[in-house]
């Protein structure tokens, strides 16, 4: 069976985390990705963050798996004219450098699609490309500040910020990031035309953001409804407790429907007809059912409470590290971990893909190439150059 | 100019928020989605959470917005009929119900694939459809609880965990529910294949996390690298500061070779030669650095801070509160906030989109519909029935 981008080949330019992971989402689907470094140093994600004593650097692997590696020297106009060849058989180019830098290489969306009018030129921007600021550069760090998750981390305006602890801001821009460009395929392939498709990390946190900001908005300019610290909110069924041996888990229960089930299944049925919880308005914020439920559920393994609340239809789960989570047997049948084979370290499990295609299987191939590795490979491939060229494109530093 | 998703049909059976922000990012790219609500009480997200005193309800609003409202009993008989033949006129069914329940209605896939073999059977479930909790309820809180976003916020294991304040769970799963769709739009068009396409909650926050799931894989289940709680990380140039005026705002410096421009930008020559924070490792954790780098930031505006560090290439930005990041004019450049014309609001300012495609614009076209808004002008238009049967399928509380 075919993969879902199966015969996409994409014309890599992406560093660090933000283009790179959304880059590496079209090679889990199938797709050719030609990661295109620069000959001394490569993708400075290579040499920092998660360098490991084995030289195993998880950060770099992650945003990386499934590509090739073309070393080129854009500064060398021979290195320019190999992009230009490329460009006109490839379906993608993507980039996330800083705005203007691949127009002054020579390299930007109007050398290329010039060449190649059904080339889709995707750019992971930090801020987008028009506004005052447009280039500025930013990271997740930079994304998660200004898109407003910082603030509401730490508890509201006022308040010192606070970090979301996991790279939202990087990561969910190249989720958005390889959404726009498998779409602009679905279009080019309905309608013949190429395009200039842009992305941005302050955008990716509004659309993460959509609910509050839309409340922000229509407010008009309030931040309400702010959680405080620490908790979901102030619904006691939308919160998290501790069994009897320090197991956490969370239950997430807002319909009112749901309150005489959940009531029967954790054995105080009297709790339907009581006054003090009688609605979800009753029961927002009431820490008097918040000390109750602490309480009844340190009394019991959270296993014993998962499974009855489940039962009748209460959404709950366990609070798990990571460590925890790829232990898990959900994980393993679904596929959500596997094992593949990488041709540098052998057979290493890794997380898999986050759909699943009844008829056309996306899944990661390989791990992420050394510098280079493909370099001859991708130029007498796609390149189309003689064996005589490339040893010429060594000699001259071009490669 | 047409949008990228113009002419594709979605019937939407989608509740809350997973599968119906996924659904309304279909809608924001163009195509015509078409929401399925229960006849008395629709989708429940209508009637929970955010209902504000003028009845906006800014969740419901956020994660339908664009759509049409369709009512149909679906335990009425004539009920799945309307859904059998709308099944055969549309090119996407997308549903996010308990693992089961659309079978058991009898609009599963199975059901809808056989009168229509180039449908896309979308489902964004909870947990996967295998495994032993293939049949749990999840929702935004399970989702954290269980990917590890919640110890890690914490500070890892050990530690009372936190919850992030954004809902990462169900936003980050409708966005990769969106991508699925879209991807299997095009495998379609490349093969005339309609398929079963299925993602998660659980396995989006695995995606979203990939480089910590991966780094916990290798090093054999240990949770390394954990961030100290409230910070990025222990780099005093990936970090945040307070300006003079107590304006935050963040760093986000990590390769080497910007060290020497920050610390020219910064007006401190001087450390680019002392020993103390002569490399990346000399300055991970340096608490003296960090003491430095507090008092000096707060002799200055932010703006003079982040003008300098720009102007050297140093990634950083304001912190925000979603107030403040509404009003930013980088913001309104690049339509990240538009205005559009509701039917029932009038003009309102909603978020925009995060993409921009150059020749098939997106963008959100009107707000959220109102319970069966649209159920007549669906069953005429793209159901084709008569106004008798539609009058019909009133009178017998089929709609």
């Amino acid at each position: 069976m075919p993969m879902p981008l199966e015969g996409i080949k994409v014309l890599d330019f992406t560093i660090w985390q933000h283009g790179a992971y959304g880059a590496t989402m079209l090679a889990d689907l199938g797709a050719e990705v030609v990661k295109v470094e620069e000959p001394e140093s490569g993708d400075l994600a290579r040499w920092y963050i998660s360098q490991s004593p084995d030289g195993f650097n998880s950060y770099f692997q992650a945003h990386n798996r499934g590509k090739k590696s073309l070393s080129v020297n854009l500064k060398h106009p021979k290195g320019r004219g190999i992009i230009y060849r490329l460009a006109t058989k490839v379906d993608v180019v993507t980039e996330n450098y800083a705005y203007g830098v691949m127009d002054k290489l020579g390299v930007g969306y109007k050398d290329l699609a010039s060449l190649n009018p059904r080339l889709i030129y995707a750019s992971a921007t930090a801020f987008g490309s028009r506004g005052p600021i447009a280039h500025w550069r930013g990271m997740d760090a930079i994304f998660q500040a200004m898109g407003g998750a910082m603030v509401n981390q730490g508890g509201g305006p006022g308040n010192r910020p606070v970090p979301v602890a996991i790279p939202i801001g990087d990561q969910v821009g190249g989720m958005i990031f390889a959404q726009a460009i498998i779409t602009a395929l679905l279009v080019r392939e309905r309608t013949g035309l190429g395009q200039y498709v842009e992305t941005s990390g302050v955008a990716s946190q509004i659309a993460l953001q959509s609910w509050r900001t839309l409340a922000t908005l229509r407010h008009g300019g309030i931040d309400r409804r702010q959680s405080p610290p620490g908790r979901f909110g102030t619904n006691p069924t939308w919160h998290f407790y501790q069994d009897g041996d320090g197991q956490w888990f969370a239950l997430g229960l807002m319909a009112h429907q749901g309150w005489p089930p959940f009531c029967q299944a954790v054995g105080r049925p009297e709790w339907v007809e009581d006054e003090r919880f009688a609605s979800l308005q009753a029961r927002m914020g009431n820490q008097e059912l918040e000390n109750l439920l602490t309480a009844l559920f340190a009394t019991e393994p959270r296993d014993h409470w998962l499974a009855r609340l489940q039962a009748v239809g209460v959404p709950c789960g366990p609070i798990y590290s990571y460590g925890e989570l790829i232990a898990d047997p959900q994980v393993a049948a679904n596929d959500y971990v596997v094992e593949i084979e990488d041709p540098h370290w052998g057979k290493i499990r890794v997380p898999g893909v986050p759909w699943r295609f009844e008829k056309t299987p996306a899944g990661p191939r390989r791990g992420a190439p050394e510098l280079a590795e493909h370099t001859e490979e991708v130029l007498t491939g796609i390149g189309g150059y003689s064996w005589d060229e490339v040893a010429q494109f060594h000699e001259e530093k071009v490669i």
